[in-house]
């Protein structure tokens, strides 16, 4: 059966909705912020903090992956969920944007995109099939169609052509997918290799890994589950799903154009691309806006790379259910926290001598334990740690403004959340 | 009361003993291994993962320490162990053995030692008074005396100057003790600032931060104990202890002039310095096992800098109580492990598709959830996870076997565990 999208609230006065995302591997409550882990990590964090932090879906590269170290060594070790240790959802992108931010290094063509590997020069090419392949061949729960992404401020030649592209490329990824699905990592035979494993121990996450048949649909989710987590009405496991990306830049008419003919495709959910890329944040969230006017009110709606604290409850105030964004992970290792009293600079010498937490109103791991002082040390002397601990506590902060977005929602109390949060901003 | 040392379990056959080694923050089993947390922070690791890990006792090193982020900045934040959020004992060093490795930087005189600092070029001086005080700054639970430890091979006249040295640095600094014990940070008034707590919780290593009083000796321990903490007979906390240091060389006749002239000045504890500088591992142990011959059998005994996890066996075998290395932690960060089958280098091309954990026989949280292709993965990818997951494996490792060492002495069984150790080397 395909991916399964539950409407559980919609609020009255805004688009935003809550929800629940059936996936292979688990729902996923929505709306959700799935952090980045590009290369099979969210850099510094262990998949058990991940998971004791309520990451629900991680969002990896599909690019990086390609790269290193490769889709057949993933495929072949069982898939990115027991490769990484990951037991959760998985959403992959479909490579084409870093392909294209590789500015030289990629060439578009009708066909796809030839690229220069960053690391060693290798020239490849990733067509909207090939895309599809590795992706399944990585197990990702969600996948994304290959899609010219163009950068702001593009002409509308530039836009029209990217859209037309986007919209022929999704056709041909809806082939590819359709012929492919059912090909993917679970059905690998990677029985053969069991024998390696001898360690008998009883939690889930071994299992995982100890187990070739974790993988394979099974009508009891080995995940633990929180209490929405309900097994499909139909108690089957749904199958990897595809999304279509809208793109057309700040130009509605080519939103409207772009969205249409991928509706004509019927994918499994749509995402808005394009966005986020240097238009101005109020043209960001009016096209936001318009383009999930178009989209299906029964399907997910992803607005990628974005964005700050901010930008979750306004997007989702305008119905969007899943954002992704490095935000909260780069800024960290950049000694930059998100806190409920806006953002705090680490290495600032103002800290040296203070003791509260990062965030007197955050209850994370870090703000329980260590002090602003113990941070800023931490980052003036390069220690690790502190981009550890500040990872840790900005995708805290996230989480939690997503988990306080969704219970509003739940609740029927969004607009009073949302417009106290306006006031604040 | 001074720190106690209670011996519980004697080897019959080599000098193996187990032992509990009381301190202001708690009781240590020993033999120990103590992890090195160099600037207040094994490097990756979370104090609750070392919590976790069972770390009794971390070394952190004062030469860092006093350069960044300043001894006096810890001691107004209420010493190191709340400064780091580390409820456990904290053994400082004196600082002499950085201060002396940068070489060109250190010039000795009698009064002490004058260094440029690695990070600014600017000029410091540490005497052996400077070295207690600024250990009691910290709050330290073991305060090593300022040594000259000199370099393998040297002339005898060298080691005989490094050891009458020593003796007076030694007789200076138990003055210093004896003058600034209880001026410490436990009286620093930190009282005042602890209105800017307020957030209420109530684990115990928040309470470490938010409360001032956790840093004040009482009867009630406040760290979570295991079942063999008990508290001391007369139901009191030990204040600080003062180490001596032993040198000499390998040359036995200094060392015995060494040892008898610490002895006479009576310290709570001796250490065996400028070992493992380079002579041969035999000579390593015979000289250890001399010298630990000449200490008091009721006082605990450290060889500092020791070693491999062959050396901890050897070690204990030799009568030795305490060690510390930055193997496990550094090695790690170079992608090499430790495990029952051997050294494993993480980069080889060998472990790119094993879904084996790093060490079959090993039970720790990285080796019952990842595989070794996981872990080369990020290695080669340069991922911060690969240093974060190593070192995990690396310090349990090194724990566990101190733990089957302890284990082996409580049960009488050590004789038997040293020669089967002694049969796979």
């Amino acid at each position: 059966m395909p991916i399964q999208f539950e409407i559980i609230a919609q609020d009255k006065v805004t688009r935003a909705r809550a929800g629940l995302l059936h996936t292979p591997h688990g729902a996923v409550e929505t709306p959700v912020f799935m952090p980045v882990g590009t290369g099979g990590t969210v850099k510094g964090l262990r998949q058990e903090e991940l998971e004791a932090l309520g990451v629900q879906i991680l969002l990896a590269n599909t690019y990086h992956l390609y790269l290193r170290p490769g889709h057949e060594l993933i495929r072949d070790a069982g898939g990115l969920h027991r490769f990484m240790a990951w037991p959760r959802p998985i959403l992959t992108d479909s490579g084409g944007f870093q392909v294209m931010s590789l500015k030289s290094l990629g060439r578009v063509t009708e066909d796809g995109v030839w690229f220069r590997s960053h690391l060693d020069g290798s020239t490849h090419f990733l067509s909207p099939e090939r895309a599809v392949e590795i992706q399944l061949a990585l197990g990702a729960d969600i996948i994304m169609t290959l899609d010219e992404c163009v950068e702001y401020p593009a002409s509308h030649q530039t836009l029209q052509r990217a859209v037309s592209l986007t919209t022929r490329w999704a056709e041909r990824s809806k082939q590819a997918f359709a012929r492919g699905s059912g090909f993917g990592v679970r059905d690998s035979g990677i029985g053969a290799r069991d024998s390696c494993f001898g360690i008998g121990n009883s939690d889930l996450s071994s299992q995982l890994r100890a187990d070739p048949k974790s993988l394979t649909p099974s009508p009891e989710p080995r995940v633990p589950s929180p209490e929405s987590r309900t097994p499909s009405p139909e108690s089957r496991v749904p199958s990897p799903a595809l999304f279509g990306i809208v793109q057309g830049g700040t130009d509605k008419e080519l939103r409207r154009q772009s969205a249409e003919a991928l509706l004509g495709l019927d994918f499994e959910g749509y995402a808005l691309g394009g966005l986020s890329v240097g238009e101005p944040k109020s043209e960001m969230y009016d096209v936001a806006e318009f383009t999930a006017d178009l989209l299906p009110r029964e399907r997910p709606r992803y607005l990628m790379g974005v964005g700050t604290p901010e930008d979750l409850v306004e997007g989702v105030a305008r119905g969007i259910d899943m954002f992704d964004c490095v935000m909260p992970t780069r800024n960290a290792r950049n000694a930059c926290a998100f806190t409920s009293e806006g953002k705090v600079i680490l290495k600032n010498a103002r800290w040296a001598r203070d003791e509260r937490p990062l965030d007197p109103a955050c209850g994370c791991a870090v703000c329980r334990r260590y002090s602003r002082a113990y941070l800023r040390h931490l980052f003036v002397t390069g220690e690790m740690l502190g981009a550890v601990l500040a990872t840790h506590h900005n995708l805290h902060f996230y989480l939690d403004t997503m988990r306080k977005i969704r219970q509003s929602l739940v609740f029927g109390e969004f607009a009073e959340f949302h417009s106290r949060v306006r006031v604040q901003h």
